[in-house]
């Protein structure tokens, strides 16, 4: 399974993803699963996938134009004008490649081999912008009311972004939150594992404004993880207790 | 969907579940999904359902053996002798129910018609005892390790059980956080919905020691779903800062 996550705050975009690929239990590997391509002062992308991990390395690939030796490639996100067009043609090859793979494999393949991809990203003279790319190809991007994608093991880490999401938040705050969320996660499900992924994207900077990889020895996820425990157990005391007996007056 | 949970603690059982169904998100019902028996002083059974509708109330039915004329009932779960055989019973009815109706519906009825049940009880002379019962009639008991069962739309509210727990803890603190794990995942998951059912069975007490309908207007419920957003929001910010420079030394 995978875990990632994408937001659009006031000051820029942040990413977190998880990197446990699994084909069953007992065969677990680490990949990366966020990829980001920049042209520093033009634009900057970045991708997260989720699903089944030879669709999503063949999409990753045919961006790059792998298929054809180094010196002929033009890589087509570089090229494209709109995040819109990156989306499109994202979402093209996510379904090409879905539909092939289920295709060549008869009655087998139905409903097989899908993915789904976060894209974000800004290109100078436009705004930072989030997308969700469907197995189908189709595609939606985050609005004012939905401002945070997820894909993968999206339910354990919900509640917590939906209480602590605040547009105008630092990226600080934005980062700290994630880990929650991926804390949370990484406690309740064994597909979702570390090292973790982290990409902060300041509106209008066009480059990687802080990319880390944040391994099993980091200091300040073991510190957020180990806190949360007892900042959840005091928030949890801190609630006003149930009565068996007056029930309706406890509020 | 569902969410029901079951837990053990040592001073005895508690039991929680919603009371929304739905068929599509346009048909939305309430019915119940906790089932409770009891000869006082002698044994309590409490049961509850998540899947198939038509599914589990035909499980219900049969162990209430509605078939039959009522001065010919004589309810199957009062007369055996330990809650082993109890879940065993259930688990036959359940898989022959799922079964029947799958036959009876061909190639369409593959898969379908599943349901799961939490089962929760205490004979005399034996201890309080927790199973999950599968749709295959199979089940398995709580353990020191395991000490709760969730069923149906189970991930939103899992991480704050997992961290809440305790053995020791006293009904009030544990209907607190069950209360908060369902708050959790009601703000999350429309397929979720109020009323809940709260049942408490006391180790060795062979009734219903405290059972409660929590409405809409529940005041516990809101002031505890309003104080767990504060709550959750202090602890967020009572967590270590991350530093886009020092990241190591931040722990």
């Amino acid at each position: 399974m995978t875990y990632c996550v994408g937001m659009v705050l006031d000051k820029g975009l942040v990413l977190m993803s998880d990197t446990r690929t699994n084909s069953g239990v007992d065969n677990i590997s680490v990949f990366r699963k966020m990829f980001t391509w920049a042209k520093p002062g033009e634009r900057i992308i970045s991708m997260m996938t989720a699903g089944n991990l030879a669709t999503t390395q063949a999409v990753i690939s045919k961006l790059e134009e792998r298929t054809k030796a180094p010196g002929d490639r033009t890589h087509s996100l570089m090229g494209l004008d709109t995040m819109f067009q990156v989306a499109a043609e994202t979402g093209k090859l996510l379904r090409e490649t879905v539909k092939e793979t289920q295709e060549s494999n008869g009655a087998r393949g139905r409903g097989r081999f899908t993915a789904s991809i976060i894209l974000a990203g800004q290109i100078r003279g436009m705004e930072p912008r989030l997308f969700m790319i469907y197995p189908e190809g189709n595609f939606i991007e985050a609005s004012f009311d939905t401002p945070f994608f997820q894909i993968g093991e999206t339910k354990y880490g919900r509640p917590i972004i939906i209480r602590g999401y605040d547009r105008q938040m630092s990226f600080e705050d934005a980062v700290k939150l994630l880990m929650v969320s991926f804390d949370s996660t990484l406690k309740a499900n064994l597909s979702v594992g570390l090292p973790l992924d982290l990409l902060v994207i300041a509106r209008d900077g066009f480059e990687r404004t802080h990319e880390k990889r944040i391994e099993h020895s980091d200091a300040y996820f073991d510190a957020i993880s180990s806190s949360w425990s007892d900042a959840l157990r005091n928030a949890f005391h801190s609630l006003p207790d149930y009565s068996f007996y007056q029930p309706d007056e406890a509020g």
